[in-house]
């Protein structure tokens, strides 16, 4: 199959990227952050989560950012929620799209949103129709839909029937996440073919930690099998930076330079992209993971 | 197409990935590194060069590198030579298999090997057809195939005539090399698909360097398109340890990680690969750049 020649490049570092960082960013530098990522063209932010302040004091500051930031009509902002109160602080903010966050692993649901996988789905589905009722644009992260570390493999038929479940509720977008970094483009390209029997290509989304390094072949796949919306996250934030070895989202920048190489539209530009992912790992006294900002340094 | 079943692996740390290091190994550590190598499962080492020594001092002590190892019968062992000298020493050392180096792109042939590609292919046929009489297996090293540091993409239909060039001398190999790293799946998958038509795909290696962090992606591309001989280099050895950002040869760790993810079979035993990896990086005081083996570590 050819590649497709326009990709919609979902920037999720000021959710995905800061919740677990050691150091908290200002108010005024996520909004200078948000901002700056406004201006280099991308079309999809997220701008950070609705959800306990005590689990993630590192997000809890999202009503303020969107109150603050310069809101371009090209942008489409996001934010994380993960129950009823969460909704409700995204109505009140009057943010216009929601990311919903549930599991294709039993264990990993079990664990991080201490419900089963049906659990959530029920919860989900009345958040799902009071989110419709209020306009919402909504969005679904099921994580660990190759791979999962308490359980291993997660095979592609059981996490096809949630791909349709979301689907069939109107939602606007599911994102296969790879929560682990162990998903092979092999497994990638089976997924979504599968998935692709069930629901249109255009509302499947793919997310890719690069722990192992499979995240450029993992996005391949992804573009072979028709996927047009991909994740990621400037300077590679994200994962836990306790873990020697573990390793954030695919590099923003990296994955601009990937897509521009095959002449893969993404609207961005790669040089501001640059200068934004070098400075906000100055904030966060972190690495910058991007290698095409290494190399640019020099 | 389906992925190949089995691949081999040319595992080219002793050659391409200490050659450029600020230390140099002792010739016990090589002979033990390559030792270590052939327990592992490794069918194919490229051990050394037969260049000069005031050249490339690191490989200086290939001839008793080769003489020391315990040669075993399921290992193909090379040397890299690139003129009648490095054959010469190469027969009389009594190895079986030379690789010889040319590029694809003109600049970098002059300023590489100081002669023009026409220059490079004349005196390798001269070469070739003593090593033919000698009974050598010739494996053919064809740098910049994607891009060049100076005149950046190099198009696909030049590379094919020279891919053609060595198949009708009879070589045995043809690498096809990303010397820059900028290579993308989507030109891998056009040369590839472009060489098939005109000399069987056996015949054609892929040999990528990990400075965009696009290596395991170009893998999976030239998987697809039916490849089935990779180089590699422990802890991802090579390139240049001087230039922050660059990057040395995909890691033999992570390149096993991924296809034996994808039931690719290699016959290499990962856990034995990591040792040695960690052990070699120690050597060379120079950091691990594998990151399955910087996961193992925690």
């Amino acid at each position: 199959m050819s590649l497709p020649k326009q990709v919609r490049i979902i920037e999720v570092s000021p959710r995905d990227g800061l919740q677990s960082e050691p150091r908290h960013l200002t108010t005024d530098q996520k909004v200078e952050l948000i901002n700056e990522l406004s201006d280099c063209g991308f079309s999809q932010i997220e701008i950070g989560s609705f959800v306990s302040a005590e689990h993630i004091p590192q997000l809890a500051d999202t009503e303020a950012v969107f109150e603050q930031i310069n809101l371009s009509h090209t942008v489409d902002y996001s934010a994380l929620i993960c129950n009823q109160i969460g909704l409700d602080r995204a109505i009140t903010c009057g943010i216009g799209h929601i990311a919903l966050f549930t599991s294709a692993s039993e264990s990993f649901c079990q664990k991080n949103i201490q419900t089963s996988i049906n659990g959530s789905l029920k919860t989900f589905k009345q958040i799902i129709q009071k989110a419709h009722d209020e306009q919402f644009i909504i969005r679904v992260y099921l994580s660990c839909a190759f791979d999962c570390p308490f359980e291993g493999t997660i095979k592609a038929q059981n996490v096809v029937p949630l791909v349709k479940y979301f689907y069939n509720l109107k939602c606007d977008e599911i994102v296969l996440a790879d929560t682990t970094g162990r998903a092979t483009p092999l497994a990638v390209q089976q997924l979504i073919e599968l998935c692709r029997n069930s629901v249109p290509v255009e509302y499947i989304g793919v997310h890719f930690h690069d722990t192992y390094g499979m995240a450029s072949a993992n996005i391949f796949s992804a573009l072979e099998s028709g996927v047009q919306q991909i994740d990621s996250s400037i300077a590679g934030l994200g994962g836990c930076p306790f873990a020697p070895g573990a390793s954030g989202n695919i590099a923003t920048e990296d994955l601009l330079y990937m897509l521009h190489s095959m002449n893969i539209a993404t609207g961005i530009n790669l040089q501001k992209t640059v200068s934004i992912g070098n400075k906000v790992s100055a904030w966060l006294h972190r690495k910058n993971q991007s290698r095409i900002s290494a190399l640019m340094l020099h």
